[in-house]
């Protein structure tokens, strides 16, 4: 069994190995100076189980190019199994044709890797579950749920209810409600994202301390929206908690200005320096990968 | 008959749709702020033979990303087939395992673009005629070796000598040596590229009008030994010629530095402002890409 890394996630990778107990394997990714990817593993690999660890996060298309060439270079040394360990899966909100003539591109990624050679997949809190089927290869489905679970429940909050965000993200928040032994309220949405004032809310959240799960935290538009509707509507206070800290455009300023107490997120994602803020805590996914490996 | 530009050569796609006769198809390509790719076409295009035109050049993942993802919206949207025109092939140099344990990127690319549901591919001046064998669809080489001659011819330059950069390259050389009537010289190597003194020339030079030749210039340090030597050696001048403009890293300073009296490439891969300097001369591909049409 061997791990390597690529160039999204190297924390996260020395804390596998470190879990599992044994080193990192040895890779060198370039870059020449025309821009194109240079992969070089620099240890035997033949007939081994081998793990990759790499989120196709921002920069995404770099990301992937860099695990497409990673799959080829592994394939071609004749490794085992070539099993892909993807935290956070790049374009996963692309898998539907949502108009006429788009791309659905969460499909097209899972051909290309399995084209390029990789034998199973294993990720986190996937966008939809239903991605599982765009793949002929094991995709092994991880949860940060009990993760999230584990921390909230050693904060012993009282009177907690559990929120989802949207219809789709109900048995999301029915998982995290059930660990913590808590009912659930729903937001039901009549207009854009942005908007706090077309929000309805399905539940009893009068006084309680509310707790927000989703996915994905991109831009923190509809967090933000949701935040605010839950304290209009007489929430004692808001926790928020999403598997993937995306975080791009505006969403810092957005998460600073909005009635959040706290943002929970993990370390499928790497944060840059100026992403790591007080308002948000990152717990790390090492164990529950460590297990599915 | 449709043709769609992407993002590296909108320039070049609108001469080649002109030399057709017919308005590019609409269709956009977005940026989400996380960076992922979002296509969608805005045109009919059900049971018709589509052309893209798109260069892997520079930023060449994000090239590769926006071409698949076009694809895999043509399929779905129900082309009828689906060409590619891809002038400057980006990855073709790493083509084979020139290491242990490296990968074929170039063979993972075609099979990347197969798999996203490409029916043809149409390229210019591929590094290695090889790489028509990466594909299983049919691959049309076009060359623009006779758009470079018939600039050349233009010039009635006299007692001139057509040079090979090395000994992979003299069949390129030939070619043009043909259509200008000339004879042939090779740079024969014996270290490291940068180096002009390990340099020695076959072939007579001396007081001739040389023509260096080659598919790619890339950081310039090729050429610029080359030319150097031929003039250490006696030549009169040095012409420079090489379909792809590449010009990464200090590509523009060694060019301005090198003993060339002009380089001339084409319009394979755009350039940008500060690239389009006196010495540099730019042909036009678009005939030759909408004859192979
Ligand atoms: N990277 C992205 N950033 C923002 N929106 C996206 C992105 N990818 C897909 N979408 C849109 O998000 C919607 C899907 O999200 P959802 O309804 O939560 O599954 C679709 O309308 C997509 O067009
Ligand atoms: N993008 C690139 N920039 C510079 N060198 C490259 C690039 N891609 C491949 N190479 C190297 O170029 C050599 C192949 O070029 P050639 O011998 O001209 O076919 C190999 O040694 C590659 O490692």
């Amino acid at each position: 069994l061997k791990v390597f890394a690529l160039n999204s996630n190297l924390a996260l990778a020395e804390e596998i190995a470190k879990e599992i107990g044994i080193d990192l394997g040895k890779s060198a990714v370039k870059t020449f100076s025309d821009g194109e990817v240079q992969i070089n593993i620099e240890e035997s690999i033949r007939g081994c189980d081998v793990y990759v660890i790499q989120s196709t996060s921002e920069p995404v298309n770099n990301h992937i190019m860099e695990l497409l060439i990673m799959i080829d270079a592994l394939k071609r040394a004749s490794a085992k199994t070539i099993n892909l360990v993807i935290p956070y899966f790049g374009y996963a909100r692309q898998d539907r044709k949502a108009r006429a003539r788009e791309p659905i591109t969460a499909k097209l990624v899972a051909d290309l890797i399995q084209k390029a050679g990789a034998t199973r997949v294993i990720s986190i809190d996937l966008h939809a579950p239903q991605a599982q089927g765009f793949f002929n290869i094991p995709v092994d489905p991880v949860t940060a749920v009990p993760i999230i679970s584990d921390y909230l429940a050693e904060k012993n909050l009282e009177d907690i209810v559990v929120v989802s965000p949207d219809h789709g993200s109900v048995s999301r928040a029915r998982q995290l409600a059930d660990l913590l032994k808590a009912p659930i309220a729903i937001i039901d949405r009549r207009g854009p994202r942005e908007n706090a004032s077309s929000i309805n809310i399905v539940g009893d959240i009068k006084g309680k301390t509310t707790i927000i799960i989703d996915d994905i935290i991109d831009t923190g538009r509809r967090i933000t929206s949701a935040s605010k509707a839950l304290i209009e509507n007489g929430a004692k206070e808001v926790y928020a908690c999403t598997t993937h800290p995306v975080l791009s455009g505006l969403a810092l300023s957005n998460v600073q200005n909005a009635p959040i107490k706290e943002l929970i997120v993990t370390n499928s994602i790497e944060l840059s320096e100026e992403k790591r803020i007080d308002k948000i805590t990152q717990l790390t996914v090492a164990p529950v990968v460590a297990e599915a490996i």
